[in-house]
């Protein structure tokens, strides 16, 4: 019996991707499996008997990816289950910019008591007076899943879209719309948007990567989207662009202590996500993760170890060796557990993931004579 | 020269079409020309010199429609110069209605001062938490410029959308996207629509079109938005209509005592057009409408009379005739101003426009003759 923690609530629909083989445990120590959402893991103690963390949602900033791949600890994340969802919230961000509806909205909330609201209205509306995002240019930073689904809704609502993404590929290119045009200078996104959006995940490398530099290329009076991850942009380089006239509107969905009380920040408490469809997406999408691992071995949208796919097994034995890349496991690993059927493996970045699929079955003895191979983490027999 | 009044500031883009011929008088009573976005015209005196009235907008019904063509007032409107700006106002509030994003950025607004702010949000946000508008049923009553627009952007982020107009012909559903679907079944809308939006005139005919027969009709949790005009909804009936549960949402752009004070309501003070290029769009066209009626007597777009064109004048004279359809002013009209050499004449219910080139100079006898005639109540001489 497999026991799983949930570290925040997980949809039912997910959960119920479970099987009697599996049950949930209150106890994080106790735990095979953690399911989680944006609960903070950095400073948790990692339980020994740990095999995966399943981050039902694209960030996994909240997880401590190396610390767990040292343990052998598979992280997986659900990318794209939630880009509808947070696609959605971008381009209701860009009327928010433009349309100042939630200053209008609560002029009528304020105003309720006023019996000649109708006409009232009529000459305060004026100091809600807006633009229109037909024509306009937008620069989308980023077009994985999300990046990829603003473009495109962007396209369809008149925008002149322009994408950016440094590991762009064919692959990606074919899923935006033939009207989005791509480049691989970042510096014309900058120069030439009205509106820019940003959609990559937050590593050390794109830290502040919307900083001073990129502020004094832009044009004057650009709105910038961030409904990524608060730390892709400079708070303070924001502070100094919008108090001088450079950014128009900063609409974030990861308002912290410095932007919640920013002018010209229209901020909402992280809600990209935060629909039914895309909870559900998550759980489904993470829960038949962790399962086809767990029963199979088999990795998918793991965000420290490589993909890995042997299928369901059908010969005599299987086992899944984490190690480090560098160690040169695999090359000692078919002397010991003998002649194998089907075998994969694939390095990211330190470290290495083999599934090995064996013609007879694996016995304690080279079980314990691959764990005790320098480099290897964990050694797990499946079948 | 022209004295035109302006009973609402308009556009300047728009004022700039108006050539030397033209000037601004701040007297009503002074002006052929009156320009107009909401003013009520209701229980104004209409001027004896008064030609044309151009409300820069598309609804006129701050206009006394029936009382100018009595005295040969042409009334024009700009359809669809507006119509993006409201499009996009309905999609933010499609947005508004289904994701919380005024209550969400409220809180922000509300936990400024919370240093943790980044975190406590992370537990806050579940009461702001929505649904998504891809795969959800819209119905759009009313495929105007406004509909149209409205369905084709709903299609395009992937909404199934069915459409509505009991006025439908072949030149609208070409502009439709072809994935739209339409129907002449109005409750086939109320029926199955996860959406509903409403986008027909305020008429006799369309007042509290949306009452108790519609909701008993339609889905339980329904979003209704109505950017057209408040008078198309039941206020009492949409009261209980949320009161039972069956309407999720209200969103209206155009709020009253009433429905600002309604639980369930988004209301935004009548922002839907209220954007530069919409009030530019609608000055211009405005402008241009009123030019081709004074300098050369055609009519496009007028609400209270049918349209005519005969182009720049190039015969030796021209009058226009505003009259009632059924006088039988046609007719008579040749005998007494000679020979012509195009005339257009057309109706639009009680009352007929009649515009001719003539071959000879028209004299001042004729003319007096011509506005004899039983049923006219304008003779103009163009030229």
């Amino acid at each position: 019996m497999y026991k799983i923690n949930c570290l925040n609530p997980i949809a039912a629909i997910g959960m119920n991707i479970f099987t009697d083989a599996y049950e949930k445990t209150e106890n994080f120590a106790d735990a095979q499996v953690a399911m989680v959402r944006s609960a903070a893991m950095h400073d948790m103690e990692l339980p020994e008997g740990l095999l995966a963390v399943a981050r039902a949602g694209a960030g996994v900033n909240n997880i401590p990816l190396d610390k767990c791949a040292e343990k052998g600890i598979v992280v997986f994340n659900t990318p794209g289950a939630n880009a509808n969802g947070v696609k959605e919230l971008v381009i209701a961000g860009l009327f928010m910019a433009t349309r100042n509806v939630v200053a209008g909205a609560n002029w009528v909330t304020e105003n309720k008591g006023d019996e000649n609201i109708s006409k009232t209205m009529e000459k305060a509306k004026k100091a809600f007076a807006g633009t229109e995002i037909l024509g306009k240019k937008i620069g989308v930073i980023g077009l994985g899943a999300i990046g990829a689904m603003v473009a495109n809704a962007c396209d369809a609502l008149g925008m002149v879209v322009t994408g950016y993404d440094p590991f762009l590929n064919d692959a990606m290119k074919a899923k935006l719309s033939g009207t989005v045009a791509t480049t691989d200078d970042l510096n014309e996104i900058y120069k030439n948007s009205d509106f820019i959006t940003i959609h990559v995940p937050a590593m050390d490398s794109t830290k502040k990567m919307v900083g001073k530099a990129a502020f004094d290329q832009m044009k004057d009076g650009v709105i910038v989207l961030n409904y990524a991850r608060d730390v892709l942009v400079d708070d303070d380089a924001m502070e100094d662009a919008i108090k001088a006239g450079k950014v128009a509107k900063y609409v974030t969905d990861f308002p912290n202590f410095k932007t919640a009380n920013m002018e010209g920040v229209i901020a909402m408490p992280h809600l990209g996500a935060s629909t039914e469809e895309s909870e559900d997406n998550c759980a489904i999408m993470a829960a038949k993760e962790v399962r086809d691992f767990i029963e199979n071995g088999n990795i998918k949208n793991s965000v420290n170890y490589p993909a890995a796919d042997l299928g369901v097994c059908t010969a005599a034995g299987r086992i899944s060796v984490c190690c480090k890349s560098s160690a040169g496991v695999a090359e000692k690993l078919s002397a010991i557990i003998g002649e194998t059927e089907n075998v994969v493996k694939d390095t990211k970045g330190d470290w290495m993931y083999i599934l090995a699929d064996t013609k007879s079955a694996v016995t304690d003895e080279a079980i314990q004579s691959v764990a005790a191979l320098e480099g290897v983490v964990k050694v797990r027999v499946i079948k």
